[in-house]
């Protein structure tokens, strides 16, 4: 794949900067989406707008589907009016719902109401849950069954309800209330007997609540193997249907967005070569500033222990080597449990549990590290050194990793990221409260 | 979901402990798969055994497939042998293939020895294929199509054929030496027109080579949205099929990797409640003692200037602050081009391109943090102090920035995970580095 694409990027190319139109439409003409949508995503946008109104209709329709939110909006809005209500009434309801988040509120209103009136109406119900919920992810074009109908006539009226629908793999099956009493898969329907009622062939659906979170909701269905899940309200009525692909699409952003917040950024949501330098300074900038700032306090515990320092000037030499080693801690212990809370293998309640297990692992490695540091201490400087610095090892990994285990879960019981409130704010965490260990150790060992 | 898993812990726990079986069966009769699985998860491993033992041959299976890779060899090695050899002649020829990996050596042969002749066969091919490739991870179960049969006569090829495969989604379509011709959907069989070709309604297949790399080939059907890829060899023979849930798993354990390696560990491999102390610790702890060890660097360095810090001992309150600045810059960078290369957004050969993008970059957050280093440090000290810390900042925000986001691409270029060789490496680089500038500068700039 990554073959096909260089060599279509290296044909493409020449023939964009002459502006060559024709050689183009042939050199995308019958190309698969998947590596049209790549190519989009490397060029700039004005290149990316001509490239994209050469694509006949149907093949237009399914590369857009494949890129990436931030980039469908931008597209859109470099596109010309027609071309963009044409492309806006084709899509799919749940791609038209994400598009409406991205775009400016102006433009997505406009588009909205010059929508058809079934387009609307297939549009509203996900436009009426918050973001962030899985009911905005949601599609309603499914096919639904009634549990008195035969495998055969089940089939027959698949084959006529079918053609709009996002999936037909996966069959909700509702009584006339729609009420939700389990699903039924295609394959079951096909290799069944024609006789069999379908509520007889249905097994208990793995639905969700729109008003579900978008991510946990996501998981659980990737988690459980499936190929669909139906959206439901509070009354088990059934609402949409969300299919693997767009789970898979949620999970990726959301894993995007942790990844970059654990390396203290904000996620770029496109490719980084088509990212402008200054959009990617604005996803750091920040982040680095509020940590600089928070860093402001090692300033000043290091401050209040200048007159120690001025006695033992030796001290400074470990202070990297101290505050790198607590946050490396607390970078560990934040990584995991962050990562656990993700997959949903800890949950807030269990606060203690984590803490204590981190206590545990934590006075472990700093029991180790810490007799490594007393004694390359004591034969590099001398014991009172040695023992200052094997302590310290020894309280600051403890109480790194147990605060690096806890902050996520705190953050995430008060409603907040816990990527945000952990890796890049613990490891400033660690380096003030490693140094005030360090000197507290020193002024009490070697009686400063 | 969770909800309903609190629920059963709530039932099962009290059952376990006074070892009520009949009642743990109860219990677990007829609760999802999806469900049984996570309540097993989160026991330990003796409990885990107990439980498993309890469910009926159907659920069992279907439990056993939705667990993590290193929980099923665990869950194997503590079954009857009897039961051991049942569930391994019972599962899909993928999932067997992916467990013999974890299997104690000794255990998988005298298992693959004691397989039915047609389950042999059909998982050996796996096996052939390099751990870490795509031929490892896909199914030899699927159904395959000629383009010479007409709709009607595939479906019914599909009922006659479909009763194993492990999925009839996707259909192979093949010329009778097993050639990749393209695929058709069941979707489109159901609902086309039963009398027209086959060869007339298939499609290009989205395809993967068997010794592609796991997770590139993962990537690109899920991005692909696609459901299933035809796996083929260097003729472009058709070996088998990776469906989507297979490929979900391979990059969520690619995904906990990076995530863990970002953090300086490596990944636990099985949920984090379950993880004995001693496991954790082990996670971490070589990651730990090499990133100590390097730190022994930032000592020597400062040991060189120690001479400057007695004059100046000002100089050491800002050490932890221009490490730690210089640190979240480089990981920044780094992080950032990690997903972008573990997404296919860029690859080795952008080295310079992503080398510029980071240059500029540095020097926009350097200069921005520079000046306001300037400006602060001349208010709170002196303009020289002042001078040197600015400076500095925007020295190590450039080369950090560009030092994080060449490194990882270097280690894919030499076939290193991008995400061992880039965060934690990089901060204690930048530490070593910034030190050198920073002493470098003082001396400079305050004539020491």
């Amino acid at each position: 794949m990554d073959r096909e694409l260089d060599e279509l990027k290296a044909q493409v190319e020449p023939a964009l900067r002459r502006r060559d139109l024709p050689t183009l439409a042939g050199l995308l003409y019958g190309t698969s989406a998947a590596i049209v949508s790549r190519l989009l995503e490397r060029e700039d946008a004005a290149d990316r707008a001509v490239l994209y109104r050469l694509l006949p209709r149907e093949q237009a329709l399914e590369v857009f589907e494949l890129l990436d939110s931030a980039m469908r909006a931008e597209l859109f809005v470099g596109l010309r009016h027609e071309d963009v209500a044409r492309v806006f009434e084709e899509l799919d309801p749940d791609d038209r719902a994400q598009l409406v988040d991205e775009l400016p509120a102006g433009v997505a209103r406009r588009l909205m109401s010059g929508l058809s009136a079934g387009e609307r109406e297939l549009t509203a119900p996900m436009l009426g849950y918050a973001r962030g919920t899985i009911g905005r992810h949601m599609s309603t074009e499914y096919v639904r069954l009634q549990p008195q109908l035969t495998v055969g006539d089940a089939l027959s009226h698949v084959r006529h309800r079918g053609h709009s629908a996002e999936t037909i793999y996966t069959l909700p099956v509702t009584d006339s209330a729609r009420r939700m009493l389990g699903v039924v898969g295609l394959r079951e329907l096909v290799m069944g007997d024609a006789h069999v009622l379908v509520g007889d062939v249905m097994v208990d659906a793995h639905q969700v609540h729109a008003t579900d979170d978008a991510e946990v909701a996501a998981r659980s269905l990737v988690d459980a193997q499936l190929l669909a899940a139906p959206v439901v309200d509070g009354e088990d009525r059934l609402l949409g249907i969300l299919t693997v692909d767009d789970a898979s699409r949620i999970l990726d952003d959301a894993e995007a967005e942790d990844a970059a917040r654990q390396g203290a950024s904000e996620p770029l949501r496109r490719p980084y070569l088509t990212t402008p330098v200054l959009g990617i300074v604005r996803a750091r900038v920040t982040w680095l500033l509020v940590l600089a700032v928070s860093a402001l306090l090692t300033v000043q515990v290091l401050d209040v222990f200048e007159a120690t320092l001025e006695q033992v000037v030796t001290l400074a030499l470990f202070i990297p080597l101290l505050t790198g080693t607590a946050g490396n801690t607390g970078a560990q212990a934040a990584t995991t449990v962050t990562r656990a809370l993700a997959v949903g293998d800890v949950r807030p309640r269990d606060s203690l549990l984590v803490a204590w297990r981190e206590v545990r692992v934590g006075l472990l490695l700093g029991g180790l590290l810490g007799i490594l540091g007393l004694v390359l201490g004591s034969i590099a400087f001398d014991f009172g050194l040695g023992a200052v610095i094997g302590l310290t090892l020894l309280a600051v990994c403890t109480l790194a990793a147990t605060v690096g285990g806890v902050m996520p879960m705190l953050a995430r019981a008060v409603g907040a990221d816990p990527a945000v409130f952990s890796t890049p704010f613990i490891s400033t965490f660690c380096d003030a409260t490693s140094l005030i260990i360090y000197f507290g150790m020193a002024t009490w060992i070697l009686q400063l």
